[in-house]
C-alpha cells in the first residue's frame, strides 16, 4: 500500500521558506501568487494491505519521525493503486 | 485558487534523505515499510480563477523556481475549495 505524508509548518508558525519563495516569484515576474506554504512530502510504500492498519503505522511514523508536532501539522493520505 | 505542488527526486536519482528515513524507521522498531521517497510540498494560493490559466502559471513556477528538472520531477494539483 502506498501513502503520501505531507508536513507543513502550523499556520501560527512563521514559514520563512514559503515567504522567500513568494518574494522570489515576484522578482522573476510571476504575478497572481497570494501565498506560498513550504513543507515536506514523503511517499511511503508499506507492506500492510489493510488501510486501517496502514493508517495507524503512518500516524506512528509521523509522530515519531517525520513531523515535529509542536510546530508542524501532518496529513496522511492513502494513495489508490496499492504499492504499484 | 489553491494548488499543491509536489517535488520528488527522479526515480533514477539517489534519494539519501528517503533512505535515511527508511533506515531510521527500522531502528525505532517500525516494521512493514518497504520504501520511502522524500520530497518537497508547496501549497500555493493564486488569484487566478481559471483552472487552465492557474495550471500554466504553476508550471512556470515549477520550472523556474521550485523544481530542478534535471534531477527532480514535479506534480501540480489544483485543490478543491478555492482559496479557502
Amino acid at each position: 500500500m502506498r501513502a503520501r505524508v505531507t508536513v507543513y509548518p502550523r499556520p501560527e508558525i512563521l514559514d520563512p521558506q514559503g515567504k522567500a519563495i513568494h518574494q522570489a516569484l515576484g522578482r522573476i515576474g510571476i504575478e497572481g501568487v497570494e501565498k506560498v506554504r513550504a513543507g515536506k512530502s514523503f511517499e511511503i510504500d508499506l507492506s500492510h494491505q489493510d488501510p486501517e492498519e496502514a493508517t495507524k503505522v503512518l500516524e506512528r511514523i509521523c509522530q515519531k519521525l517525520l513531523a515535529n508536532t509542536v510546530v508542524e501539522d501532518y496529513e496522511v493520505e492513502l494513495l489508490p493503486g496499492g504499492a504499484g
